[in-house]
């Protein structure tokens, strides 16, 4: 079976998701949204799709290395990872894990097997946390923490067993404020009571002293973890967080170097807990290579945003992960409803807070192609 | 897919290699031999099939983690390595082995891929370098310093790219003695001139100083690597030996812990090669983990041991592993000739010292059921 053309197409779609100016989504009017297709197609007529990534790295540099490329092999995952170094910026780790995401679903729909079970795995379902939007200044949204409280009680009534907060960020005027998150998480605790595991995904860019600060809160209200907090490429900064905190520190996430990166925290004792997900780090298959060097480390590796990528990494790993990251989520917004390239959910969610992997084969998305179709460019 | 059932044969074949005290291996009068087919059996037919391991704790223990699974998922072998705790050498790696190799043999057939494919192939061929059976007293076979150069010379002819040396060991009288085995170490060398690369694999119980003095030695004589001269529980020992030689220190082998010891022997800079083989770590699941434990610390990992586990792993590992270890080889016996049980050999060698892996699903073994029943208990 040989790879005989990579087809990117763009469709529109209408949104309710606007971006801030620092490109951190919030609800606001129905707008007009494009998505990318991404489709490996073989001599065999057997197709991996992926939804989302670069159109532009994907088609002038990806695809010369996957042309002709059997099924299954992995060589040319590797030219692309040497092809990044002259190419930083450009060919980036979200246009890697576009096309290995597309590369695993062909091979799923080859072999008829869901992707987690290709990989081995461990469990079918996984627990998700509630995941929130960033602050904002919406009446009724995420503007105070009592708007969190309500939100996170809401979120326990659908049946998460674990929230999440982002915290108010830039170019809110008067943000990022340690204070405030602290005040909004403090909120939540006291709302939902000792039985729901909480977490904050706080700005990014505080001093050491404020990290330490609202870690110190943290510990008090007896969060999961805190994460990253700092710039991540001060890796010393997380050595010094890591140090003084008995409450979990969780990172790194974005931080560029895959695997390399992730070894790095871990002998430098930078954090707790590793992360990243399958669009930081290039895919699934770097991916599940972090969740084995964890492994090796008896590290907990807490997998960074939603998606059907990181539901079979979940699945196909021995250790923790405890959990899926479900979101980002907003009062105004209904998460549940799937976006209209898809028939159904790709996380969907129990009411006692699991979700189930597709059994289908490849990544299992059930794609509305007639949607896309009659909405491509 | 469910596994049905778990049979172990036994079957007996006429072997020309004979066990010292110490369990090494050397060429000897005609004997009968037993070797053992581990057989899982799935409600569909498909079978996995594997070569050795232990009968008893694969009967009595592995076998009740194994019926009633389903194909593909990988929580059983989970299971497996909880119930070694309190199974301390019953349970063993071996055992654990056997059964990865033949759930691996499983996936491939039902999957009609061969492994190396399934775990994401970067190449299908390996060069091999020819490992020695441990030195003796034969006369003509690797009794002298010279013996071991005529076998090299040999090996050079028939192909071989690289050489490996094991010394001398006890129970011969006189054995270990470092300055034999550098002797050997140097007549090779001598002999095969420059271009072949040439490892040794002492005795594995060697005092520091002893280790040092051979690792001096086999640095002036160009040596690649040389595995593990000491007690490899003494971790210390190997730090102490690392540091000062500028010879590659390749280990550890046979140390218990699977991925975790490699981790710890990574981080404590105990070796500058890391290593390992199926039947050591318990499976190509557990090796494959090691190999990305390795990629993200950018340390090699040359692959212990012969046969078609291994050099499915070689074959899928993103990372050197330069090497297949072929043998055990000596003067006397004629490694190209598959074993009774099988049609064809498992890692056939060209003329140019690369061994190919078989394009057939699951291990590609091409197996000779005839003689296994006719030969069966």
């Amino acid at each position: 079976m040989k790879v005989v053309d990579v087809i990117t197409e763009v469709f529109h779609y209408k949104s309710r998701v606007v971006r801030d100016a620092d490109g951190h989504g919030h609800p606001g009017p129905e707008r007009d949204a494009a998505q990318t297709l991404l489709r490996i197609v073989t001599d065999e007529g057997i197709e991996g799709c992926c939804f989302g990534g670069p159109v532009d790295a994907i088609q002038r540099i990806a695809r010369s290395a996957l042309i002709g490329e059997a099924l299954l092999p992995r060589a040319h995952l590797k030219r692309l990872n040497v092809w990044q170094r002259l190419r930083i910026g450009v060919l980036s780790d979200k246009a890697l894990c576009a096309v290995d995401l597309a590369l695993w679903d062909l091979a799923g729909h080859a072999l008829n097997q869901p992707i987690h079970r290709l990989l081995g795995a461990y469990r079918d379902k996984v627990r998700a946390y509630a995941s929130t939007m960033c602050g904002d200044e919406l009446p009724g949204g995420l503007d105070t923490p009592e708007a969190y409280a309500d939100f996170a009680e809401q979120c326990k009534e659908r049946g998460y067993t674990a929230f999440k907060l982002h915290g108010w960020m830039p170019p809110i005027a008067w943000a990022p404020d340690a204070r405030r998150d602290v005040a909004a998480c403090r909120a939540v605790r006291q709302r939902v009571g000792d039985g729901m595991a909480l977490m904050l995904d706080p700005f990014h860019y505080y001093s050491r002293e404020e990290a330490l600060y609202i870690g110190r809160e943290l510990e008090k209200l007896d969060f999961a973890w805190m994460e990253e907090p700092m710039d991540e490429h001060s890796t010393a900064s997380y050595v010094w967080l890591t140090e003084q905190l008995a409450l979990p520190v969780c990172g790194p996430e974005t931080a560029e170097g895959k695997l390399q990166t992730r070894a790095e925290w871990i002998v430098q004792k930078a954090s707790d807990i590793s992360r990243g997900g399958v669009w930081d780090v290039g895919g699934i298959t770097p991916l599940m290579k972090i969740a084995h060097l964890c492994e090796a480390f008896g590290v907990s590796l807490e997998i960074h945003g939603n998606g059907v990528g990181n539901l079979h990494a979940l699945c196909a790993m021995p250790i923790p992960g405890a959990y899926y990251e479900r979101g980002l989520l907003h009062p105004f917004l209904d998460y549940d409803q799937p976006p209209p390239w898809l028939h159904e959910a790709v996380d969907p969610m129990d009411s006692e807070g699991w979700v189930h992997v597709s059994p289908r084969p490849g990544l299992g998305m059930n794609i509305n192609f007639d949607y896309i179709r009659s909405h491509t460019q």
